[in-house]
């Protein structure tokens, strides 16, 4: 339950590493487009400017979403767990696509017969995307 | 990309305590319901049983999901995404409730106005789900 006047930030449970997970979904589909952290910087950036900054663990850096790409993130909502450690964006994810291999989601695999399967495919060309 | 003949256990990338993100979606609606880990031994023993079977990470155990609550989690369907280090599992939720809190979903709450908003009904008194 939230404290009566607790700033919505300080009930952000991050890990041991300052971040969170945070689960972008198309906001019109319900389709899950990727899952990726934020730390307490990023999680602020995001609502003020209404499009998602991630932290980036890889490059050690803030990400906003699609500032290579131009496949940015509108925040339409977000939404905070039970346990006050998972945060789940809802956008309006631009160009229709999330994932850097140019697919709609990063989830395009699935598991068949103990074999992952790609089972969705590539929009545009990720060469045609980052130039 | 898969590596051709690679078992589909070991292309999991699980961080440094052994776990992955799991999150799991509710098959029909697209609804997001909850966002858990697994170890090894627990995504194994979900493929095997058809269930969900996390790790919890409070208690430092399997975590057969609805072994108290009756609140399963029927696998339909299990998604892998880019950097292998996230898994999706489209599920049917036994009871229409997967949170503790005795509501279908645990991102029950909503940022409004820079404060967490409860936006979803409990369906079911946890005192009762959980005897």
């Amino acid at each position: 339950m939230s404290a009566a006047g607790k700033f919505w930030l300080d009930e952000v449970n991050f890990n041991n590493e300052g971040l969170i997970p945070v689960i972008a979904q198309d906001a019109d589909s319900g389709k899950i487009l990727m899952l990726a952290w934020m730390n307490r910087e990023s999680l602020a950036l995001t609502t003020k400017t209404g499009e998602a900054v991630y932290w980036s663990r890889s490059r050690g850096k803030l990400w906003h979403k699609g500032e290579d790409s131009g496949h940015t993130q509108q925040v339409i909502e977000m939404r905070f767990d039970c346990d006050e450690d998972v945060i789940l964006l809802k956008v309006k994810q631009k160009g229709g696509i999330a994932c850097h291999t140019g697919r709609e989601s990063c989830f395009y695999r699935q598991l068949k017969d103990e074999r992952w399967i790609e089972v969705e495919a590539v929009i545009k060309d990720p060469k045609q995307i980052y130039g």
